[in-house]
């Protein structure tokens, strides 16, 4: 790109690759998207399109606990990819289909994505993204004026690649719209990333190392379904320590 | 790639995006190549390329500053991309070209790169890793029967493109041999990065946000000399806190 074709943009987007890195992402973000494809981001859109009133993210097991039998509580409880001893739900969507969940209200911990909305729970506004809300997350962030910062919840601290290509993806559809730019060479990066692995996520997911857990933890389904775009067009926001919907009306 | 397909490997290569990171990929890594392609490492291996001795990489710009005019020393300081006031030298590789170097010692400290050393100086082998050096570095690793950790400095504990695009290239050089494998998602997605942009290296700099950093520090001239593969066979290596040749024919 020459200097005479340089675009000026008004906001940016950045991706950060793991939680770590938040605190030296967050200055000038005004928006933080949560991104935990593999499985709680993708859990939390599936709850919310199945008719749950609200989740309340929690660091612990420990705060999790006291909701398992409560009347209108589902406590959900994953460490280290399966459903904590005692608890009935971890962070599998597909325990939300097929139930009626009005009125109920989640109360999850999971090894990641819970921790990252921790963390990012004082930016101005936080919202979950996932591959089943792709697209209305999309549409909606691309009408914000403001900066954001897509959070990928990474595992155990390090990176991970569901998560980032997801981010890749979104960056590539706002930056698209020419009103959005970036600063960060993680951002950049990300965007490579998803143009090379777009065409065939299964296939790269399953190809890369980690294949060997999920065929472990038998989460061929699970993955199958949290990296199949555009499945409902609920966006989840923070609100006073509390994911409800967000009315993408106004 | 089907369960059938799989190729055992014995070793392992991983890519560690940022020295932050490095704590969580160092068990089990027996060689540690630090990578500070922009440009700590391209002039660590242009100084020995032109017959220096040793190289003592230091933390501080104060452990450094005694060594200005020292005789048989060449006291080099960057912070920010700039010679630190005092010193004649920075981490430009181009200053130690056309320069009678033999029996001196360079004592360096850099934003970003000897940072990284200092922090992988206790693995049991630590080596020096540029584009300068690419093919003979790739060459003497493949034969190495040990874990190999491919370590980005980053810039200022965040990823950065050229560091992270050099590892992958190296990654994918050893893992043609069918010795190494791996298992992080960072060293896959290194990989895909190179792949994405091998053939446009410069171009991909030049187009990222950096690209205004590098006009402003009129740079231009270091980048295309960092960014040029194979212009020396030197590797460095660390024994007893001093970077010295290695001799590679053993």
């Amino acid at each position: 790109m020459e200097p005479s074709e340089r675009v000026d943009y008004k906001y940016r987007v950045e991706v950060c690759f793991m939680p770590g890195q938040y605190p030296l992402y967050a200055p000038d973000m005004e928006i933080v998207v949560v991104i935990d494809i593999l499985r709680a981001t993708s859990a939390m859109v599936a709850a919310f399109e199945h008719g749950i009133d609200r989740i309340i993210p929690v660091a612990t097991v420990e705060e999790a606990r006291p909701y398992i039998g409560r009347e209108g509580y589902i406590a959900a409880a994953e460490r280290n990819g399966e459903v904590v001893e005692g608890f009935s739900y971890g962070n599998s969507p597909l325990a939300y289909l097929g139930q009626d969940l009005k009125g109920k209200t989640i109360v999850m911990t999971t090894t990641n994505g819970t921790r990252a909305i921790n963390l990012a729970k004082d930016a101005r506004m936080l919202v979950i993204g996932s591959f089943l809300n792709f697209t209305a997350l999309s549409d909606w962030l691309v009408k914000q004026n403001d900066n954001i910062l897509l959070l990928c919840s990474g595992w155990k601290d390090k990176f991970n690649l569901e998560d980032s290509m997801f981010a890749g993806a979104v960056m590539e559809r706002l930056m698209a719209s020419g009103k959005f730019g970036v600063e960060e060479d993680s951002s950049i990066a990300a965007k490579y990333m998803f143009m090379s692995g777009r065409d065939h996520y299964l296939g790269l997911l399953k190809a890369a190392p980690r294949r060997k857990r999920i065929e472990q933890l038998k989460l061929l389904h699970d993955v199958k379904y949290c990296l199949t775009p555009d499945q409902s067009r609920v966006i989840p926001v923070l609100r006073n320590d509390e994911l409800v919907l967000l009315d993408t009306s106004t």
